[in-house]
Formats: C-alpha cells, sequence, structure tokens
C-alpha cells in the first residue's frame, strides 16, 4: 500500500488507484449508490481510510453538487393518507438510486422557509413540499432562489414549479351534487385552511354544485381551518347544537372523520337516520364503520409516482417546459351514510 | 465593504467582521438557527455572499459536526399512529433548535445500514430509528460504528444504546388474560416480525398468560409476519376457515385491525357475537366500530418525548451511563368485541 497522505491532498483518483477500482465506483461508493457490491464498497472505504480521505467526502459531494437526498416537506406527520404518497414516492426514488427524507412544516411559512434554507445547505438534489399559503411573499421568494428542482404537492399558482394535484373541486362537487338530490338543502361543509390548494378547490366545487342547483348556502354551515380531529369534533358539535342544524355533514378535509364521528355518537345523533354524512378522503375507518361512510377517493399512489418521476426527470436536467401540472381524478364512493332528507 | 476575497481563505471571522456582527451569531445562521431574526440572518447572508463564503459553509459545518439534523429512520412510513411519536419527538427537538427528517428503512438490514452511513456522510448529530433485526450482525457493527449517537425506537439488545420502550410483554398478556377469563381456550394471534423486539414481546406476553391458566396454545392458531392490511386479511380469513376456528382474534400487531375487519366482514362473521376481536393498538377505527374494540394502548408521545430529550442530553455529550433503557406502560380499553365464549 502507499505511503498515507494528509486527506486535503488525497483526490478520488487516489482513492481509486489505492483500491484498484475505477473512479466512477468510488463515487458510486461516495454518493451511496446501491448497485455497489459490498465487497467493493468496503475496498473502497479501507482505501479512504487508509489514505485519509474521510473529511473530503462531503467536499467531493459538494463540488458534484449531488447527495443523492431528496426532501420531502409536508404539513404534518399526522395525515396517515399521505403515508400512500409517501411510500410510492420513496420507492421510485430508491428505485433511482435517491433517498428520501421526510420532514414537517407545521404548516408555518418560516418553517417552509428554513427548511429550504437547510435542505439548500445540506446539497439535497430536489424537493417535494406543501405549501401552507401559495401567496405568501417570502416563501415565493425563498423558491425562486432555491437552486434545486422544487415539486409542489397539491398545491398551485406558482407557475414556475411543476405540481401534481387532485382534482378536488370535481370530488367536492361530486359529493355535493349527491347530497342535493337526495333532497338535503342544510349542508354543513368542513373545510381546512382555504388558504392552500385542496381546500380552496373544495369550497369552489361546493359552490359551483350549490349554485348549478339553485341552492344559495347558508354561510353559517360553513367551518372552515379544520385541520385537527379536535377542530373536527367542536365543528361538528357546534354545528349541531344549531336551533336549525343541518342535515348533511360533507366532512371535506382529509382525515378529519373520526372526530366528526365521535361528536355525533356522544350527542347520539345517528350516521344516516339522524344525519347524512360524506367523507372528504376514503379510510378503513369510513369503509368499516356501522352504517359504511360515503367517500370522495383519489389516487393518492399514482400521485406519489408522477411526482418522484416528474422530479427525477428535472434532476436529470431533461429539457423539459417549466412549470407542468398533471392532475389526478377524484371520485366518489356511495355508501350507506347517506341517504334521502327525512320529510 | 471590503474587497471581495476568494472563497478559500474567508473564515467565519471575516463575515463577522464584515456584517460587523459576533462570530457566534454567523454561526447560528450557518446552523439555520431558528433564533435569529431575519434582519440578522440577512445581513449576515449579504456578508458571506459578498466575501464569496458560501463554498465554505458546509465545510464549517463540517468542522464543528454539526448539522442541527437528527434523523429518525423508521421501518414504514404507512404507520398511522406512529405519527403520535413523531410529532412529539419533532416539537421537543424543534424547541432545541434541530430539524427531524425521516427516513424509511422498508424494514431491510442493507437499508438501514446504507442510511446510517448517509447520515454520517451528512454529519447528521443524532439518530433514532427501528431495527428489522436486533441480532444481525453487520446492522450491529454499523451501529457501533456511528460516531453520532444513536437512539433505539421500541428496541431492545443493544445494550450500549439508549432505548424507549413500550411494555407490549405487558400489553399482550393483559389481553390474553381478559379473553380466557371470558372462556376463550382457542385464542388466534396475529403479530409482526418476532425478530424484532414489539411482536416478540407480545408473543411472550401471550404465552406467559397461557401458561399461567395452564392452557396450552394451539400453534396453529398463531400467524406471525403479519405487516401490512393485505396480511391481516388474509391471516384472518385463513384462521375463520379452519375447521376448528379460533373464538377469539388477538390482532397483535400494531394498526392491522383493518384488513382483519374487512375479512371478517366479508365472511360474514359478527364481530362480538360470532368472535371476540382485541386489537394490538387502539384507533379511531377500534373506538368507533360496531361495536367498539377492545384495544391495548400506550402513550406514543410520552415515547416520542422521552426519545427526543434523551438523545438531546446525549447529543450535549452530557455525563451519563450508556445504554439506558425507559419502557412506557401499555394498559387495555375493554369495550364490546371481547365477550363471553358461546357454549
Amino acid at each position: 500500500m502507499s505511503q498515507p497522505r494528509r486527506s486535503q491532498t488525497v483526490k478520488v483518483r487516489d482513492v481509486a488507484r489505492e483500491a484498484g477500482v475505477a473512479v466512477g465506483t468510488v463515487s458510486r461508493v461516495l454518493n451511496d449508490h446501491p448497485t455497489v457490491a459490498r465487497e467493493l464498497r468496503e475496498r473502497v472505504e479501507r482505501a479512504m481510510a487508509h489514505l485519509g480521505y474521510e473529511v473530503d467526502v462531503t467536499a467531493q459531494s459538494m463540488r458534484a453538487g449531488r447527495s443523492r437526498l431528496v426532501a420531502c416537506a409536508i404539513r404534518d406527520f399526522d395525515i396517515p393518507r399521505f403515508a400512500l404518497f409517501i411510500k410510492e414516492a420513496e420507492a421510485v426514488l430508491r428505485e433511482a438510486g435517491y433517498t428520501l427524507l421526510l420532514a414537517s412544516t407545521t404548516n408555518r411559512p418560516e418553517v417552509e422557509i428554513a427548511l429550504l434554507r437547510a435542505f439548500r445547505r445540506r446539497r439535497v438534489d430536489g424537493v417535494m413540499m406543501t405549501l401552507s399559503d401559495e401567496e405568501h411573499r417570502d416563501v415565493r421568494e425563498a423558491l425562486s432562489e432555491a437552486p434545486m428542482p422544487v415539486m409542489l404537492i397539491d398545491r398551485d399558482r406558482i407557475e414556475a414549479l411543476d405540481r401534481v394535484t387532485a382534482d378536488h373541486r370535481q370530488g367536492a362537487r361530486l359529493a355535493t351534487s349527491h347530497l342535493l338530490g337526495l333532497g338535503h338543502r342544510r349542508i354543513a361543509m368542513l373545510v381546512g385552511d382555504i388558504k392552500a390548494f385542496p381546500s380552496r378547490s373544495r369550497l369552489e366545487g361546493f359552490r359551483a354544485a350549490c349554485s348549478t342547483a339553485g341552492i344559495t348556502p347558508d354561510p353559517r354551515l360553513l367551518r372552515d381551518n379544520v385541520l385537527s380531529s379536535e377542530d373536527a369534533y367542536r365543528a361538528t358539535a357546534s354545528l349541531m347544537s344549531l336551533a336549525n342544524p343541518p342535515t348533511a355533514l360533507f366532512v371535506a378535509a382529509m382525515d378529519m372523520l373520526g372526530g366528526c364521528l365521535r361528536a355525533l355518537r356522544t350527542m347520539s345523533i345517528a350516521v344516516g337516520d339522524g344525519i347524512s354524512v360524506v367523507a372528504g378522503s376514503d379510510s378503513d375507518l369510513a369503509e368499516l364503520h356501522t352504517p359504511p361512510i360515503t367517500a370522495i377517493e383519489w389516487d393518492l399512489a399514482a400521485m406519489g409516482r408522477h411526482a418522484a418521476t416528474m422530479l427525477l426527470e428535472r434532476m436529470r436536467g431533461d429539457e423539459i417546459e417549466c412549470g407542468r401540472a398533471l392532475t389526478v381524478p377524484t371520485e366518489l364512493i356511495i355508501r350507506g351514510s347517506s341517504r334521502p332528507v327525512a320529510n
């Protein structure tokens, strides 16, 4: 073996020579590429240790501008259904040699900005993220300054960025039309933060269906900013305590059904007979409830696959137009919880 | 302003002088510390840009050995209840100025090893993780070589590492004793991978309760490696198709209740009357099912809080003994799904 040298002077080609492998193999080891055989990796690592290369590893990755990391920043770790998106995106990225790291924005612009900065510092190769507010000036500025490709998850209004969305407007329109068709006129709607695309679109779909039917919705029956199970519980309890309560509840925010059903049970209001219920997203709870709950469904795994694929194209630097938008359709699964309004 | 210089020669103290701030302020900006006022951060960033400091940022972080990142690697993104752990751990870490990044091991040793290597390369300050198999030689070696503190989540048998566990043995013992007390003798048990602590402990608790009652469990009623909703569906369907089917199902793996209930519904077997059911973890589904499902419960948020706190102590380098173990208790919530065995 050659004599160890000071790390500052050791180059990738020195490691390659020492290990008796190609320079590309050393690069793949440095980038944690999954195709490197264990024996080969160990030989390269021994050579690096012998030559004192360790300190230069990150510098090398910096020069190449490659960390083989993709970051996904979502508003909350607490959205079970979103795991379908993550799992599928991760599978596609892993296949391409990337590790997916997940972070939570806690739905605050200042955290979104801080994360973008941290990702940049750590030389993350690509980012997928939600935004708490597409119009937030500082967030838009941070996005425009990001040196790596950023892909929006279920957000729009930022023309320059690629995005994958679900057609929430269509889903909400279908759900509302279904309830109107059953004779409901007092339909309460629970949505999340309408500063962001999903809830904004759901509200548009709800209003479009009402407008088509010539109905003016009662503004007292709309509850927004329903972002947790406790919010859904309180909104439902408050709605059902009105002098003139709704005959149908459209729980349009994602994964908020539990809080709503808990409130109805506490108040001894029977789903189906006492009140019709439609969930904004499908779940084991909706499917296995008695009666089963009518729900809006869309393919989150497909969204994850498309998001990862589009981001990979962008990270490769393929010559493709800016601001591509892909929308997956929504559908309504009609079950026993939505029934004709009682006379 | 002073004349820009080549980045290689620019030091943190040059940036501090240029920006007219303390060296500590520059460090806090470099580490994305949340307490730095925006105006101050921008002044430092302007000074860095002017002096061409950018390239040295990661190098500085490398020398300080500080990324202000903590990584959490769990077996699957698809475990809704685990979000309680993550959210609480993240809140504690964020308060201390750390960003939590989540990765999935897909429950494979080779991914666990590759992630440990990637975390090390990216100078992650601390790691919390699950392991697919505490006895895996290569994983143990990778853990022993990790330069940063590693905290085990719900795993044991690695004496040198801090760990936070739930008392799954006790939970399974309570659930089994409860069913035995109702007269059940043919109790089927669905568990995950018994190479890892949670399922191994649950099986021990089940066997301990049977042994105390002088019952020898029928090995044909034990199904392990139940790791997905589909696995739970198939295991339940197969168990209920036996010539001598069980009178009670103990679905001990986390978040596997949905698959089990779906199979029972498909086979028109009524929960409570046709078969008693106990869930290994509580959920909206268990609570809001008709009849509600008896379930084992433990405080995952407390586990997350303890894990983050213990890891912070370790990252600070506090002088504390090696291999601290903290266990949170489990309890049984008895509901309508577990009833006396039919005669």
